[in-house]
């Protein structure tokens, strides 16, 4: 064979490169954070330390550190140097076994084969929506949501219909505009409980009112349990209830993950559970087996550390977060349902708290964007503006800061909403 | 507003529930090597000691473990309870920065803006051919190749067109037929070099006529350089030319991590460097981007220790991990060449060897998978057939196994030709 190279001449033939261009799954996927946050003003107040009550990242503050033994076991295996290799595309057996273990309830059992390991709830959730849902199907989210719900769908060319939360009844799902928008091209169903950004956490009786739905309509539901278990101490809650639990029929992929519940967020380590007792996910479970080939799950040494994770970290470890958690929900409700023109929706768990906002009455305010604009400006205080999440007029903050840190943004927020609110 | 919950007399009127569908993307994601390997024999034989010469993990015989250092930097992040947040979703600012120091030269300059950290540096190759390639586009892939790329591109429902590596020619590209396959539906050019599974490595000329096509036909190149600077102490390669390096016009991605050079594959920890000395990506660099939000990188922890890892690592260690891959595939490739029916071609680099089938001459031997099942049955020494690389007649041995192990593998693959060819 002779090679041929193009010659000089052939080269200087070819027209002047353009602009390599982008697939139409990249242009698609839009992080609607990141379009409202680049409408807002940047700046910080110049006198103030700033306060950023925005990012759901309890670390941050450093007051949610993780537990030691968590540390401990990450080392003891990373010390061993026997956890560096390519585990399973699936997750390895020994940490698929200590979540099954975890996990597993006489009215929900689970094997270590119905278990997947993948780098991250956020992965999870790709790989469940990836799997389930094709081009032009649809799949329902809830609104106010997470943002990632709706990236998803556009990044992979569904219809996102959004169901709609009520505020007037701690976020409960509008049961009747749910059914509503179900369809036979509703591939899914994804619920989120306990709920960013509603910190909202579902009866045993309307999650069964929502399974009901979903049995009559035959379709699948994806269940993001990012926040499972994370249940404030407060009158209007009676805990948290995994939904796999309430149903023998509905087939329900649930979604977790360290990040939250043992506060390494930057971990990147999450799990597919696979709740199927009427053998209907048999397509599903290849499908999921395919997809996680792409990406081989999650780091090895953390894997490696699951079953000691799950089995040495004391319950009053997640006791001590959520009494805390608490504490900062209770002092922020009481602090900002006494400031004119704001109206509290109180918080039941996971970390999150959404505010509403009387924006006809603040002079010159135009909207939410425009309310956490100016906050920042002249407080220095950082809230995520609903929009973030599809649902104007309301904000969202985080409960992690410490208590004094609240407490003082609280402060803040009150003296600039006295300073625009005309009742 | 009235809550209706469907009554049961509506739940019963339902249709059965059917086994729930996957999505064409689904369907669609297979990996060659699984559909290969199910066909084979799973049994080893019955008294040897299995050698396995077919993973492609160098932690496996724990004969190569990463450096000390790689573990200190480790456990400094993790002991500081500081590394556990998210970060951002293109990666962490000191990752980026020591990255681009380190892959940083003269002729292919880098800036922290430039890098992105991925998940694996498969996560890297998905990224970037989900950024560059559209539904209908085609892309170029080696054959032989890492099955990855071929699964990439069902994944996506791209074409996948197979450019011809010559094994007369120490699997240099077959120019012609690869400047035949490029038209104005190719997105991008995957290139590997080193080379998995062929063990061999470019020269600068090679290097040089490939970029000239690409420059030519106006294609972007993803340059698939996870096995870089790994090459053996032989006489037939003159090192490793990063391609980035040898043009000023050709945009490329090079991707790669840790997984090789620093030995901890299962800590899925990749990178994509942006080559746009034309500015021809700023498209590419916002998809990149938007991308990278659905997945938020890799581990924090690790990304923390990423400065330590690239700076406290003495050199000595890669150019140990190279004196003794280099020891390995010597005495392979000595021992095979003597054996009626292989053609061996000598590696030059990465951690893998390739080696012929003169198929015809052996004795109710059909191909190479029948080859490698028998050989594992037989003698309980698996090796991977070449169809796993969409390559038949040829196998692959990995070359990280200590050099007992593999001397006993040669002995017994000597055993098993010298049973069945006859010439």
């Amino acid at each position: 064979m002779t090679v041929t190279s193009p010659t000089k001449a052939q080269t200087s033939a070819s027209a002047a490169w353009s602009t390599i261009p982008t697939s139409s799954i990249a242009r698609n996927t839009l992080n609607p954070i990141r379009v409202v946050v680049e409408k807002m003003q940047a700046s910080h107040g110049p006198t103030q330390t700033p306060i950023s009550l925005s990012i759901g990242d309890p670390t941050v503050f450093g007051n949610f550190n993780t537990h030691p033994e968590v540390t401990k076991a990450v080392r003891k295996q990373l010390d061993s140097y026997r956890a560096n290799g390519y585990g399973p595309s699936y997750g390895l057996p020994v940490a698929r076994e200590a979540l099954a273990l975890k996990y597993s309830t006489p009215e929900a059992p689970l094997s270590a084969n119905d278990v997947i390991l993948t780098s991250s709830c956020s992965s999870a959730l790709e790989m469940t929506v990836s799997c389930l849902a094709d081009v032009g199907q649809n799949i329902l989210i809830p609104r106010p949501g997470f943002s990632m719900y709706k990236t998803l769908a556009l990044s992979k060319q569904l219809e996102a219909r959004e169901y709609r939360l009520l505020p007037e009844r701690q976020w409960e799902i509008d049961l009747d505009h749910f059914a509503s928008l179900i369809d036979d091209r509703t591939a899914a169903v994804i619920l989120n409980n306990p709920s960013n950004p509603c910190g909202s956490v579902f009866s045993r009786s309307h999650l069964e009112a929502i399974l009901a739905i979903c049995e009559h309509k035959r379709v699948p539901i994806i269940s993001d349990e990012i926040y499972a278990d994370m249940v404030f101490d407060c009158p209007s809650t009676e805990g948290f209830h995994a939904l796999a639990q309430l149903t023998h029929t509905v087939p329900i992929l649930t979604v977790g993950g360290l990040a939250k519940q043992w506060l390494v967020p930057g971990w990147r380590v999450g799990w597919i559970l696979i709740h199927d007792r009427q053998q209907l996910f048999s397509q599903v479970r290849r499908g999921l087996e395919a997809l996680s080939t792409l990406i081989l799950g999650p780091n090895t040494v953390i894997q490696a550390a699951i079953p000691d994770i799950m089995t040495k970290v004391p319950p009053s470890f997640l006791a001590d977060t959520i009494r805390r958690l608490s504490i900062h929900a209770r002092a922020c409700e009481r602090r900002l349902s006494q400031i004119p023109g704001l109206q509290v929706v109180v918080p039941q768990g996971a970390m999150y708290m959404m505010i509403g906002l009387d924006i006809p009455n603040f002079t010159g305010i135009q909207d939410d964007v425009d309310f956490a604009s100016r906050l920042n400006l002249e407080e220095s205080v950082e809230v995520l503006p609903g929009q973030c999440f599809n649902y104007p007029n309301f904000f969202r903050i985080v409960l992690t800061p410490p208590v004094d840190k609240l407490e003082e943004a609280c402060n803040r927020i009150a003296r600039f909403c006295n300073r625009y609110y005309m009742q």
